[in-house]
């Protein structure tokens, strides 16, 4: 597959262009029409092909004041969360996510002891920032408390990372929130964000990174969702530019599977600022090996430290556009 | 999510019962009845998911003495080929496939001279094992004709591997064929099987394989499809504990991404007979920088050598029962 296939009409301003509901869409405060007793996920940002999981029952299913939350039992996925009519979360598949949102970055540090999350409403990145012991401030920022409530109803075990006396909870606007943020406050920020259509999309802008850049300390880290190298390649190729003009220390970008996501795979920008220099490929520190954390919370389910160096290895296609961006 | 939760309703034994019709499945001679005017694939080898294609145009569709064979033109991953309603391959994301069941298992000994490949028919191995200059002789396998054909006729950047004057075609039943052949004959075998339901079921037990280990010299290698972690990990089990009791060499488990594959990845059982160490995850030869390869053929879209290795890091759930078994 040629790299221009891969990216053909999937420029950023072009899937803005193109989010306006069609006869290929499902409703998106609901389940699909489609497959009758089943949610279908169609939409323009991998448009011709669809994902679609069986319904038992549906949980929940309302309008907040910024996106259709809609939560269903799947018959083999477990629980699953949809915004906007894209798949966030299933209780099967979940730990790949979480786990590697999170520990890419912080085991890239020695000790982080600040962290942010911007987004991450169901908790799950929390419990994961929870398995530090030298974490000693975790604050979050979401957009959406629906997400939250819902999570804390439906995904107890996301949701538990609000339990940790450390965090503290901030309901607002991501860009907002950070601006407020004093210079250097934050050893690492984790940005867990729905797709660039809707309420994420500020959140994969330049004036956003450059907000992220102030608010970490020198050497400090960050880790944002960044969409799948099958589908996104343009998307990827403009989001590493961006952060390549704004971060002065490590640029990577990393992989892993997630089976319900599009094209079955997500991606993660990580950069560091300039400071401590920092290998995110080689992580510091095991967090697959960490007693307490195996003790308290038990093993980790996907991440390890193989699979943390193995998530930057890329496949030639992506490599050639990442790797000549990225440093 | 645990392992049990994984595997559940997934054993051999269970997905063969289960392999009847029922109301859920499409007609498995053709375009999906669920979605109109798109292709959906629906298996009790993944219940309670199913992912479809736009249709542009339905460009072939027969029944073949051992299957129900389907080539569409989807709107946004080219053409498609479907054997009993499974997508096998799609011009889009091909090479990940093609070019890591090649290439693991190629580049993991020094000058492959003889190569077997069963099953196959598309031709795409065929074209990447024609990379190596090392190769004099390379045999298929094939049981059924009319993939061949077809595969001719529209998907010819696979077929083209056919070209490869060293090629000898066997139309025939893979099983029957391995058991002809003279001990020790060949360096490497690939096994490029449909899922084991079907025609290709018997290319996932202990007697195939005990036919496999014979026909390879000491120290040759083989690599046969093997499922997904996310979906068949008991399935898995059952074929490494198989490997681990016939080859008596090195006995790995490797995975990729390919996006129409159901989970989004699929795996590869790499193995060697007792002779000469073979190391899987450290390749001895680098295909990506054979000078007389991107020359003839262009570089590799998917592979090389630092995802060679990556393909063996497994993630903890997969890690804990495979590295058990496997050495």
């Amino acid at each position: 597959m040629e790299r221009e296939e891969v990216a053909a009409d999937r420029e950023v301003g072009e899937v803005a262009k193109r989010a306006t509901p069609s006869e290929e869409e499902p409703a998106s405060d609901g389940i699909s029409a489609v497959i009758p007793g089943w949610f279908s996920e169609i939409s323009p940002m991998w448009p011709g092909e669809a994902h679609s999981l069986k319904v038992e029952k549906v949980l929940f299913q309302a309008k907040s004041d910024y996106q259709n939350v809609l939560v269903f039992q799947s018959s083999t996925y477990g629980k699953v969360l949809v915004l906007d009519g894209v798949i966030q979360v299933t209780d099967r598949d979940e730990c790949a996510y979480q786990e590697m949102i999170t520990h890419l970055p912080l085991c890239s540090i020695p000790n982080p002891r600040k962290v942010l999350v911007i987004g991450g409403g169901d908790g799950g990145v929390l419990r994961e920032v929870s398995r530090y012991s030298s974490v000693e401030q975790i604050d979050i920022c979401e957009i959406d408390k629906m997400v939250i409530d819902v999570s804390k109803q439906f995904f107890p075990h996301l949701a538990v990372g609000y339990k940790d006396p450390r965090v503290t909870l901030h309901i607002g606007d991501g860009v907002a929130f950070l601006k407020a943020v004093p210079k250097g406050t934050y050893d690492a920020i984790i940005v867990d964000s729905s797709d660039p259509i809707g309420p994420a999309q500020e959140l994969f802008e330049k004036p956003f990174f450059e907000s992220i850049a102030k608010a970490l300390r020198p050497g400090g880290v960050v880790c944002t969702q960044a969409e799948s190298i099958w589908l996104h390649m343009q998307l990827i190729e403009d989001i590493v530019s961006a952060c390549r003009q704004v971060f002065r220390g490590s640029v990577s970008y990393a992989w892993t599977t997630v089976p319900t996501y599009p094209s079955g795979v997500i991606g993660f920008m990580l950069c560091s600022t300039e400071g401590p220099a920092v290998d995110f490929q080689h992580p510091v520190y095991h967090i697959d090996q960490d007693e307490i954390s195996i003790k308290s919370m038990g093993p980790l389910k996907f991440y390890n430290s193989e699979i943390h160096s193995a998530a930057f290895c890329l496949p030639s296609f992506a490599k050639r556009v990442i790797g000549s961006k990225a440093r």
